[in-house]
């Protein structure tokens, strides 16, 4: 094997890192403030840079290209290995919240120490940020321990009484990954998206004031469960709360399922593994099925609903609203988490395809009769800047969204907390009517933006051409790894048709002079819906405005088009597919809604300058007319726009705005500011020397054979094969048939 | 571990197979005609049958659930094994060709005998169907030897004399999977689309009467070639001619790489493994640099272009326009399979989701108040058939342009060969129109279906939701295996953008007078353009021709815009967007027609049956309208139809045709009369036991591990952390800082 690089040749083909160089030195925009305006704070971009740099030097979590190359079963324990690394960093997280540092081990008062406080959000914010961050560098990391913190913890927060919380996830120590580790056991294998039809059983048995779980048939097997395969000690168990031989429908339980000391399986308890999946084959996805498992009366998560066990005498009292709110609050966090991933995961993938293409050459001008013009930059070519640039511009709005949405999150789930804990009914009213518009806007806006940077990852790993292909660059097993995320913590096909039935109720319900408060509904005002449908208000882009508010003229008419369907037909079978597309342009409109208002203010966006702020505008506008023009159908059957508007407006400034991102799409990657080890992907490395990086790995990590430099094990086979005779019938006459 | 099946209880939750048993019980078509309909004729169906039976039942070639737990160097050396089984299969498929199964060794004439006839494409038409049918159970195996057989071999081929044809194909044994194995040297590092600019050169010594090969600089590296990094002993290499330091172009050279019989590599030859890939890790992609390698004068392949070295004076002959069409109709073999493969991997993925989709339930009717109806067949939801049934009508509409475009490539090709050894101009000529009209029509139909079916294969593993991302019900690799189609032997993109630039050009021939004769620009006839383009022949969807006519009129009015917006803009820039699409309509259009032809004739269609005729023209509409609902955008910016009839025409028929389509979906995708074994997929087995089958594979792949079930072998790593301490710091006062 040699090595031959492009420096060592005067008349190399190509130098790419002098076209990326030449692109930083052209660039007019302030990389800096674009970073600050996507990370949302000076504070935050500070914390992302100092996580980055923590998790992509940490000897144990860093990644590297052997990563590609793990199988199964190295992938499960490699991650195990960092799950116990990623504990001892929360530790000092903690620590580091509570101020308290020196001279307090904080853990053990928040364990031992009932009068101690109680663990907030806020106080695992920096940990909660790391595990983000960790994420985007090794998605089934972050996976596994976000399916024990985030969906058993909250399970255990959403449906537990305090002292219940304070056992499992203080005392016991689930919350710094200590004592037990959880796992969701929700899904079954007959039963996904729809929870109230969940068949495991939990029967309480009033003589001994327990529960016994039991799965009564195979379809009812608790199934792709993260962690039970190898990790779980304990479970959160979604099961029938059968008292009295009364079904009270599907309530929550924590089960034990292993020793934490020996890891054997619990009497009752049956495990086994979900084995080889399409991606993050290092999460540990089990089945579980429960042969009469016994589980103590207060296992049961009571605080919505609890049986009262007096004597003999049995009650179950319920909470209704909430209890069926807080049933599914688990999933919640995983859906606002999934829209902070959809930026982060997308941001990586520009990155890598935006920097190869501006190395990569291909094709002389058409215009050069010599045969001596150097190639072309990929990027260069219109149809490239079509193909690549509008999902740079999706990356840039899913951010302001997902801060956003974030932070309704936690603001609507302390005022839960704080309101079910006082029991003040008025209280109690207002934060579930949040909650549900929390409901609305998260699982539209996790639908849309999973799907979208699905479609990110593939589309841009096409324009990397073959060496996208390559295991090395990342995008196989990105995609891989990301498009679970359409499907699990609620399908998004399910939560699009969720959410688009209740904007469709919102907007029936005007009819009855309900007005929507929310600012996700804003386009929902009375005025302007009546103006939309007698014409008086019409689609317009000359303002910034009129960028998002196109996308609310266009809800308005589709969901007045979809009244008069289900008038017509007496059916809703005819609107499950515009419903569908209600759900998206719900999201587009936010997006775009929530980035101009944040690029509008210089102190929120914490962009002063000039030229930066117009590049953002100019993403914003590419955005909202990509769009447009890709739902072009939608917008001329609901005459949003006619078919001259779409010819002489929309397309023109679509194939306009495409150059002018062109300019500084090195410096709008650039701002994402991911370090090479973040991106795993030597054709998008930050010095662009794209051949020798991308070579380079590849030596790295295909060593010559044993036997010889392409010579395989299993060369005798192919010898054999090569060399064999003739084998045909020949003569048989000498047989004297 | 356990085993609960579904039937040991009385109370059972589900019974899929009630359920597909039902749609069977219930069809009123004929599954046999529908087969022979897909098939393309009696004869052939016959042998599909024979053949899939023999790969699946084969204890060599048959691919168990297994096969999604091995890892790269498994799947090499088990796909290695398969090559010499299918070597085996080669030999009598070519005994039987020749009709000489009995006293006479076929194979050994061939090779030894200059007198016994030549090989052609018929005598080796049983082997390419057998490679077809088993790419769709392994498609990593199809490629491996389809990168020998139908790259090298076809480089060989297309450009090679008589002699050098029989020389390296038959005497040498290539042909047979014997004596030599191929590799196509083409790709490069730094070159892949623009093959003109590919940097390898070939520099003639005329003392030595040879060539010396040599890659000049690190991006000029030969890259991803397929049988490069083990199996391959010779290479058809694309290198620059040079001659007496004049550069002639790109021409094509056999250089031997390994000895075949240590698989050593040769002198100068240097080779690396490409590593870890997105899906097809059983092919051994590699790199290869040349340091002077030498190879004799007459390994350059000659047919178009010559270098002449008599007595110390040089010269090169070449026949020009020949010389490059050839160049490239290597990857024109490669191109027309893909599009059979596009049926048969689609038609793999449409049986199994739709069985599944027949079998699921999920959530009770809406009109459910006593909470005890059983739950619905996902396949009973409107947007569960919007989701899935339309890439059931693709698949369906793939296969006869699929079979009439193999027929035409090899009718094409037979006609090149004998007008290329006649010397006839004129034949030539025709020869050379003909070819050029079957570059755009494969170039189409490749990127078209290719894209198609990955679409297909996506959209369907979404709507199988979680059991779709478990690798054993075969989405997961079959989509990472599938994908590569869309990129490689032609980018997709460049393809679509190819074939569109050559329609255009069609189109402004017209008015030069120009007439095309080819049946697939029937669309450009000069009356009917004139009549779209006045407005006198306007869309309809009536009778059974208007659903492709209508793909014409559109082809006509977006080639007029294209015409109008280069006139205006004076540059193509702006069109290159609109060039994509046309290259997919004119690939819809192609495949409706040749499938309403096909459908008119009861001879041809080999279908008699009423109903059955009738459930394929719902598929052919349901192609038709579903995609013009998906392109309204066009069809009304380009005045095909208005907003109006898009709501009152096309998505009405949409709607309307979905739940007649579902009625016999069951017969549908058993039609394709595809074995448990080639789906390798649980969820979509015959007999519809969904749970049972899936859970038993899971059951089968992961048996309970070595220190107990469900005890990991790295459980200390997880006991060390559960059980660790305290770590804050605490009491640092007696350290007396």
């Amino acid at each position: 094997m040699t090595k031959i690089t492009a420096n060592e040749f005067s008349g190399a083909t190509f130098r790419p890192q002098q076209f990326i160089r030449a692109e930083r030195l052209g660039s007019k925009v302030n990389v800096d403030q674009l970073n600050l305006f996507v990370e949302s704070s000076p504070e935050n971009a500070k914390l992302t840079r100092d996580l980055i740099t923590q998790v992509t030097m940490d000897p144990v979590l860093k990644t590297g290209s052997e990563y590609y190359e793990l199988d199964k079963s190295q992938h499960r324990e490699a991650t195990a290995l960092k799950i116990a690394k990623m504990a001892s960093y929360m530790e000092q997280d903690i620590q580091m919240a509570f101020k308290k540092y020196r001279n307090h081990d904080v853990v053990k008062s928040l364990q031992t120490d009932s009068e101690f406080p109680i663990l907030t959000a806020k106080d695992l914010s920096i940990f909660d940020k790391r595990l983000s961050i960790i994420s985007n560098q090794d998605p089934q990391l972050g996976t596994r321990i976000g399916v024990h913190l985030g969906l058993f913890g909250n399970c255990i927060r959403g449906n537990g009484t305090d002292e219940q919380i304070r056992y499992w996830l203080q005392e016991k120590g689930a919350l710094f990954l200590k004592g037990i580790y959880g796992c969701f056991a929700m899904t079954e294998l007959g039963h996904g998206s729809n929870v109230a039809q969940l068949q495991t059983r939990a029967e309480f048995d009033s003589e001994t004031d327990s529960f016994k779980i039991n799965t009564p048939d195979l379809p009812a097997t608790k199934w792709w469960i993260g962690g039970a395969a190898h990790t779980a000690t304990h479970a959160t168990v979604y099961a029938r709360l059968i008292v009295d031989k009364k079904d009270y429908g599907v309530k929550t339980f924590v089960v034990p399922l292993r020793d934490p000391t020996t890891f054997q399986l619990l009497p009752g308890v049956f495990i086994g593994d979900i084995g080889a999946k399409m991606g993050r084959d290092g999460i540990d996805n089990g089945w579980i099925q429960f042969q009469n498992v016994v589980i103590p009366h207060e296992y049961m998560l009571s605080r919505f609903t609890r049986v009262i066990n007096s004597g003999g005498s049995l009650r179950v009292e319920t909470e209704p609203t909430l209890d069926q709110i807080s049933g599914y609050s688990a999933l919640l966090n995983g859906r606002v988490n999934m829209v902070m991933d959809s930026f982060r995961f997308g941001s990586k993938f520009a990155t890598i395809a935006i920097r190869y293409a501006v190395g990569r050459q291909q094709f002389a001008p058409d215009n050069d009769k010599t045969g001596k013009a150097s190639e072309v930059q990929l990027m260069n070519y219109p149809l490239h800047q079509y193909r690549v640039l509008p999902h740079l511009a999706v990356v840039y709005l899913i951010s302001p969204a997902a801060f956003q949405l974030m932070s309704t999150y936690h603001s609507t789930l302390d005022a839960l907390y704080k309101a079910s804990s006082s029991g003040d009914k008025r209280q109690l009213q207002s934060v579930s009517l949040k909650l549900k518009d929390l409901f609305i806007d998260s699982a539209s806006l996790k639908a849309t933006n999973t799907w979208l940077v699905a479609t990110v990852i593939d589309e841009l790993r096409q324009a990397c051409g073959g060496h996208g292909y390559s295991a090395y660059n990342g995008f196989g097993k990105g995609y891989n790894d990301w498009v679970v995320q359409c499907t699990w913590e609620g399908d998004n096909s399910i939560l699009s048709l969720t959410s688009a039935r209740s904007i469709l109720k919102k907007f029936t319900d005007l009819a009855q002079g309900k007005v929507q408060k929310s600012e996700s509904f804003r386009y929902l005002d009375p005025q302007s819906v009546m103006d939309i449908l007698k014409g008086s208000k019409t689609a317009k882009l000359e303002s910034m405005n009129d960028y998002f508010e196109v996308w609310g003229i266009m809800l308005v008419k589709m969901l007045h088009h979809c009244v008069n369907l289900v008038k017509q037909t007496k059916s809703t079978d005819s609107i499950s597919k515009h419903l569908l597309l209600i759900s998206r342009f719900h999201a587009f409109h936010s997006m775009l809604r929530v980035f101009s208002l944040k690029l509008q203010s210089s102190a929120d966006s914490h962009v002063q300058d000039e030229n930066s702020r117009e590049l953002l505008w100019k993403l914003y506008r590419l955005f909202s007319v990509y769009f447009i023009d890709k739902y072009s159908g939608e917008f001329q059957q609901f005459k949003v726009f006619t078919p001259d508007q779409i010819s002489k407006l929309v397309q023109p400034q679509l194939i306009g705005l495409l150059p002018e991102v062109r300019k500084e799409c090195i410096a709008l990657t650039d701002a994402f500011k991911l370090p090479d080890a973040m991106l795993n992907a030597p054709i998008g490395y930050y010095d662009g020397d794209i051949y020798n990086n991308y070579y380079n790995e590849v030596i790295k990590n295909n060593p010559p054979e044993p036997d010889g430099p392409g010579k395989p094990a299993y060369h005798g086979l192919l010898r054999t094969m090569l060399e064999r005779g003739f084998q045909g019938v020949e003569n048989l006459e000498k047989l004297g048939s």
